[in-house]
């Protein structure tokens, strides 16, 4: 059993965002030929995607393929487009919602989902979760590593944590806008160096912002193996101790607590990282994630972590499907 | 035996830069106590500092209290000023590097040191690492994780490390200048998330643009453990599999391949982390460095070090101070 719970996915069209809300800025689809589409932004390539990106019956195909049980949807996060006005961002976020519910319904045994939320309208994020968990059957949400200005401890968001408490959703969080990308234009640095940096920041951010002390069930997954923060664990710690007056100013709980708290996905594509890292959370928060069907991710998901000697059949268990499944919500999927 | 690779120094006094230059920007000191001082800019407090700071007496004191032999002293980063005008920051550097000259030379036997250049002009550079390295004594140069607008693959910098190379001056890579600091307001997070980015940008840097190619002999050091790059390099080397269009655009070497050519320093503040280290870089290129006289750097250098139970002895005394040797070419320096 294989749940995978990084996985992105996209309708494969969409209404032209610029013509509806009358402002650039959006991704829209160019299928310039049958498999293949460009991901424009105001005329300008993105991303090249192909046909796994969409269409569900090739992404069970590819599924069968590397024996993925469940693959768990969220869209891609350029689509966040938490600049835009908030009425547009709900409306596109309900669109993707829409869809990511459409195909779980036609598939109930080969996926689950993650919605996406108008996350700088707070109001509006929260009631959009509510329709995402109670109408759609989505298992909880995916939401970016900063919102705009604010960053995850921003006391403007509390109110979608308290709700996500309230209704078992789980939080996946997810790099994009990176920091530095304007000083890093060569070598795709700001999907090597400013991802990682991303993660570290909404994980910080949750933890000195008091955010899991706040809402005590909350849970919240962070995505490629945690980005920069694991390695770097002994720092911030360090500084926390060092100087309170700076670090510890609305939580005064040591970081290295929250360890084995929260959701780290096992996408670091080195078996000796993989290893740290289970030697620091331990097995029992560590999800498959494979950032399917995107090249940066594993391609064959679950590989490393079924190749790695270090754990027993029953610690690969919990970190190919079981803490997934108790991450969702999801233990009585099958 | 110990050497203490990572520690800054200031002078205790140094000409009113505003006045002497004509613009503004540069740190002051104001010494508002006896033992300690503000350093200022602009009139804004930067940072508290003791008089370990620019006393070598206090820190030979110290270093005589925590069995440190021997401390390599270099600027503290916000000094660097590539900001200025190159002949400003030649002037700034000269009167740094002149000063930390004259406390080796007055302690032969428990200082060395590395001056700082003026990175952004690099014939001027050059000019003032060969005095540096020839007329100062020193063993190299610190210098910031990027320069201003280029990142460390810039063709500009090549001039300045094949003078390294000659001359056998050891460069020291220290963050600085953080990226996505203004987004983080709080928790200390330019230093706790921002610099181990920054490390990550230069070690990805020098790798990407073949600096370690077309510089065969350059003896590199990053400093806090390596920051994001460790935890990091799978991810780094998927990327550059997956798409080498956009990542081996100017290297075609696998970036694991450098994994133990270059140095990094001991400061991670975590066991496990330590031993990760280790375990990827092996116990030739890892040396102690402590950030002295800082708190964000370990109080009792090398106490992290001594206390590894799966370090044999050799190991340590090659992470204590052999390593460091080597890297600064001072073998036959007791």
């Amino acid at each position: 059993m294989k749940i995978d719970l990084h996985t992105h996915i996209l309708p494969k069209d969409w209404p032209d965002l610029k013509e509806k809300y009358g402002y650039g800025g959006f991704v829209q689809l160019d299928h310039f030929k049958p498999c293949c589409a460009k991901m424009m932004i105001d005329g300008k390539v993105f991303r090249e995607i192909h046909d796994n990106c969409w269409d569900p019956k090739v992404r069970v195909e590819d599924c069968d393929k590397t024996d993925v049980n469940v693959q768990v949807l969220s869209t891609v996060p350029v689509m966040f487009s938490y600049w835009a006005k908030p009425k547009d961002t709900l409306d596109l976020s309900k669109y993707l919602n829409d869809h990511i519910a459409s195909v779980i319904n036609d598939y109930p045994d080969r996926f689950l989902g993650l919605g996406t939320l108008p996350m700088q309208s707070p109001g509006l994020a929260v009631r959009e979760m509510e329709r995402c968990i109670k109408d759609l059957n989505l298992s909880g949400i995916e939401i970016g590593s900063h919102i705009n200005e604010w960053n995850l401890d921003n006391e403007n968001l509390f109110p979608i944590y308290e709700a996500a408490e309230e209704l078992g959703a789980a939080i996946f969080v997810h790099p994009w806008d990176m920091m530095g990308k304007e000083k890093m234009q060569k070598y795709w640095l700001p999907w090597l160096v400013g991802m990682p940096a991303e993660t570290s920041l909404a994980i910080c951010s949750i933890i000195f912002g008091g955010v899991f002390e706040k809402f005590k069930k909350l849970k919240i997954c962070f995505s490629h193996g945690g980005g920069s923060f694991p390695f770097t664990i002994g720092r911030i710690e360090h500084g926390f101790n060092v100087r309170p007056d700076l670090v510890a100013v609305d939580n005064k709980v040591n970081p290295k607590e929250y360890i084995g708290k929260f959701w780290l996905d096992s996408l670091v594509h080195d078996e000796t990282a993989l290893k740290y890292l289970v030697d620091l959370v331990g097995d029992e928060k560590i999800v498959l994630g494979s950032d399917y069907p995107f090249p940066l991710g594993e391609h064959q998901p679950g590989k490393l972590i079924e190749s790695m000697s270090m754990l027993s059949a029953e610690s690969k268990e919990r970190l190919l499907w079981k803490n997934a499944a108790e991450f969702l919500g999801a233990e009585n999927f099958k």
